[in-house]
């Protein structure tokens, strides 16, 4: 058995605002977080593999990344600050097409690379060539939920079912259990209703959920309206769709009864705060959605709308934006933020037993930040600090499955000079250079 | 003469969107910039004093903070989460009652060690005991424009002016001038039009310009109509404020004419996105304002509302709260964004002739950018990577006023310890612990 303790740290739970041990320490066995109290109060302390001295550090659950396309980072920076439909017509969808398996492995090892450096322990992806994916997630250590993207309208909507029925008998439970695969049936609006009940007798007969663009931006909500009579939530409900646990990222343009229709049946909503706000997509209505029960992570979206996998800077943006929304300042507290970026992203992916708490049956995902640096100074409320003055640097040590995959910043389970210079050579090449 | 040569650094000038140097040279003499160029076009650069060797750093001009009250650091996450009136007078207001001039001297001590470590060169300051924040801003070798807040409906509001004309006496142009003076009136809900007059007349006397907050909240804009049946900056307007440079403040709530009167009549206006959208006070129509040609920097407000003095985060944040609030997303792109928050910064607080760019006969305020982490990987756009993706941390050195202040992140000029030390126990005892 492989013993970790971790000792001198805060430990912010996540439990609840006042689960917070002053100085604490974890012990970690086999990936299991079993014990979770005072110092000294781990018993066998003297037999450890490995003791990680976390004095002036905060350990808390590992952010959770809700919705990203990860090997987008091949295209930061590429193409910004223009109108949605020449970005995807002109930039992105050429760039995309050029694009093999390959370099998705490598674009996802630099995302993953950029994710642990900054503190983020499990991601859902959507993307194509999943099968790379799921070797840059088993490569790296991360924690994942992988979906391969399906667009139905296209001739190739056969094959993307096919594709995402091999990820699911390859990698469903994968990398020690850290890999887990939903389906990835693209929007409403690029998947036909027949699309979607093949989609829907997949997720039946392999108990899959299934992530699904929905609602983001308004030309989308007129489109399904003229063709189906409805709003997108309410088509893909009278679908059928919410039978199964469902992942529904964006939510931008709702209207109340949409919203009632996501507390209610869908597993989980990603909200994608910087990404709505850089493409001009609109504000998705989460102060509500979370007054209605319903369940809201946060998700970076791809780092060509971001543009970066930050998610210390994506809580902060989003909490913001929702209290200027509503000309509400009290809306998404600091805590409430730190909630949706951790707990509520696990639970958006079916995987709140498991991890975003740091708790004793739950596995190891937990990150270590530095407080000491001027920006986290004074103290009166360590939440605050966090939530709306940390950035991704002070993420000093990163653990995922009881696994360190970073620490005091050295990433070790990545080559990153390799992963670096693979992507830009690669990005070059795909932007025709 | 001391002579500093930067060299090997990619060189984003801030000249315009083509005025880059790939690999370049800039020659800092005296902290005047006397050479910009290519490798080796420096003459003498045999006998420089100090050469900083910057391969895979982009220099540019430092950031400029338009508008905050720096010594509030002491609070920062002391209260958040809160209705406006609320969290001013059952907390701001009570603490600040009891600062002493020592706990500002700290206070923005600290706030200047975070500015350096951020990549902020200068800051436009409204607070009090200005005498106290001189002596920060001239021990840690910052660059600031000092205003002493006046609140002319307080008992103090005649002591208020008396200490804005020492300060101007004592400090203008003081700290081999890198202190410039301006008059705070707090706001005109607060400074009735016979205390503007008072202001007007110290300006005319000592030629200076005028600090102000104006329309931040709707609140104050009905209360301004109702008093004077004029919106605020028309009614600053009738009083003839606009005669001098003024730098106003926030500026969220304004119509047609407000925006006319502020791009012809206003030296600048200061955009603070994350403190307007923390208290729910709005958002400012920035992209307007730009199209009818106003100057506009950017700000972080005080440590209380923000929560820290970031400027990467705030300029992108202000980019791309633009874009959602226009449904527009090509405003305020990478480039102009990263204007806002240097050039016209500068020219926002009086200060465009000396900096704001890289170019010869300008004072050296330069920081230089490693660009080697993964989230700025790969290389497509080098100013989306900053403006987008770059974190505070990505920072390495900073020079200000031909001074290294930090070099590849240890500070020179600032006792870290000390001043966090200091903090600390300040802050414990101002919240009564």
């Amino acid at each position: 058995m492989n013993k970790l303790l971790i000792r001198g740290a805060t430990i912010l739970t996540m439990e609840g605002p006042d689960a917070i041990i002053d100085t604490g320490e974890i012990l970690i066995e086999d990936g299991w977080i079993t014990h979770v109290g005072l110092p000294g109060s781990a018993s066998g302390s003297f037999d450890m593999d490995e003791v990680i001295e976390a004095d002036g550090q905060v350990a808390m659950p590992g952010f959770i990344n809700c919705h990203t396309h990860a090997a987008m980072t091949l295209l930061r920076g590429y193409a910004d600050d223009l109108p949605l439909m020449k970005w995807l017509s002109e930039k992105i969808w050429p760039f995309e097409g050029r694009m093999t398996g390959e370099d998705i492995y490598w674009g996802t090892m630099l995302a993953c690379l950029e994710m642990i450096k900054s503190g983020t322990t499990c991601f859902g992806d959507m993307y194509d060539h999943m099968h790379d994916v799921a070797r840059a997630v088993e490569n790296t250590g991360m924690r994942a939920m992988l979906s391969r993207g399906m667009i139905g309208v296209l001739p190739t909507g056969e094959k993307a079912l096919a594709d995402a029925e091999e990820l699911a008998k390859n990698w469903n439970g994968k990398a020690d259990g850290r890999i887990t695969v939903m389906l990835g049936p693209h929007a409403p609006y690029t998947c036909p209703p027949e699309y979607l009940d093949k989609v829907m007798n997949l997720a039946a007969k392999f108990k899959l959920g299934i992530n699904i663009h929905v609602a983001e931006t308004l030309a989308e909500v007129e489109e399904i309206k003229k063709q189906y009579g409805k709003t997108p939530v309410q088509h893909l409900d009278s679908l059928g769709l919410f039978k199964f646990p469902v992942l529904a990222a964006h939510c931008v343009h709702l209207d109340e009864q949409d919203m009632e229709i996501l507390a209610q049946k869908a597993m989980g909503i990603a909200y994608n705060p910087q990404s709505n706000m850089k493409l001009a997509s609109g504000i998705a209505p989460v102060a509500r959605l979370l007054e209605l029960g319903a369940t809201v992570g946060i998700g970076t979206d791809g780092t060509a709308s971001n543009n970066n996998l930050d998610m210390l800077e994506e809580l902060r943006t989003g909490s913001y934006l929702q209290k200027v929304s509503t000309m509400n300042p009290e809306v998404i507290p600091a805590y409430r933020a730190l909630q949706m970026a951790t707990i509520d992203g696990a639970l958006c992916m079916g995987l709140g037993d498991r991890v975003g708490l740091i708790k004793e049956g739950m596995r190891a995902d937990i990150i270590l930040i530095d407080t000491t640096e001027p920006h986290m100074c004074p103290r009166h409320n360590l939440v605050a600090n966090i939530a709306y003055a940390a950035n991704a640097s002070d993420v000093r040590t990163v653990i995922i499955d009881g696994k360190v995959v970073m620490l005091d910043r050295v990433v070790l389970t990545i080559d990153e000079e390799r992963v670096m210079y693979e992507v830009r050579e690669r990005a070059e090449r795909l932007a025709g250079k």
